[in-house]
């Protein structure tokens, strides 16, 4: 398979996680690669810096912690069986790439996978966890978007079980000129 | 104005946070009340507990410091002029109620006021500030849900200037069945 990723501006991946998008995290260690759904997730800085909330409970937890990496894989809403999928089952029990037919790739700088079939990809490293909260810290070091795929909108969690796909975007540029950080619309 | 509010189970109100919309946060504290823009926002417990980041740039920063109590409102894309507008200019300088024509309701539980023209409101508590990150994290004490509106829709930042709109929702309720919190889709 033919990797379509294009490395994406790292000054634009904030944009990629502010608008809320159900997300995948994939890790990698000695049990091998994992991927769990998380929709609790925020940005906390441009350049860019993000959360995630996760615990224990988690399969992913352990890598996550042991490992400081992960990749946030952003799913086309084409996707959203597999999200589904991959948020109901455990990685102590099932290898997700194989069972949700992912392709995991090679990332450039963290140990995690990429996943071919999502619309962006982005390498972080955790550089913070705050234990009491359950919140991880990640900065990202290198992001990547898939150009030639077709469906281009996400889906976000409600938490009741139902998702709101996107729809049509407005354009307040000129309105927020002076709020928009260089690098972020070019 | 008469209010439209009406009581909303607070066991639901993570699901007005958890799929990413643009909110406003509003604040009261000696110098009056405020409202500001936010979309780095997420949810951190079913409880309801949630995480926004902000800092001393915003001036509702000294009044969530100090107070520990604010509302927030959910707006529909209605009024997303007057959201973009809130977010571009300061509440050292104007009264953002009067300016934005908007009508602050006394909150049942805090200081702060809701937001009479929003679609939803949650009366929250600060319960701590990790101020290495500049997270604030709030405990849902009151929601509140406007039903008599028409426009339900809410909206996403983007970080570019753009925002995404509501568009259909999915239903996986059936597949999502042992996921789903008891009381969030009630």
């Amino acid at each position: 398979m033919v990797l379509k990723m294009k490395k994406f501006p790292l000054e634009k991946a904030f944009t990629l996680i502010e608008p809320g998008p159900v997300i995948l995290v994939t890790t990698a260690d000695n049990r091998g690669m994992n991927i769990m759904t998380i929709s609790w997730s925020m940005v906390l800085d441009f350049t860019p810096r993000f959360a995630l909330m996760t615990g224990p409970w988690n399969h992913s937890y352990k890598a996550l912690k042991k490992t400081k990496e992960c990749v946030l894989a952003i799913p086309g809403v084409d996707l959203a069986k597999k999200v589904i999928g991959i948020g109901t089952c455990s990685g102590a029990e099932v290898n997700k790439f194989d069972k949700f037919k992912l392709t995991p790739v090679e990332a450039k700088s963290v140990g995690a996978p990429l996943i071919a079939e999502c619309l962006a990809n982005i390498e972080c490293r955790v550089v913070d966890y705050i234990a009491k909260h359950g919140i991880f810290v990640l900065d990202a070091v290198n992001a990547w978007v898939n150009l030639d795929r077709k469906e281009r909108r996400t889906f976000h969690a409600v938490g009741d079980g139902t998702f709101v796909v996107d729809g049509r975007r407005l354009n307040f540029r000129k309105l927020m000129k002076e709020k928009i950080p260089s690098g972020a619309c070019t």
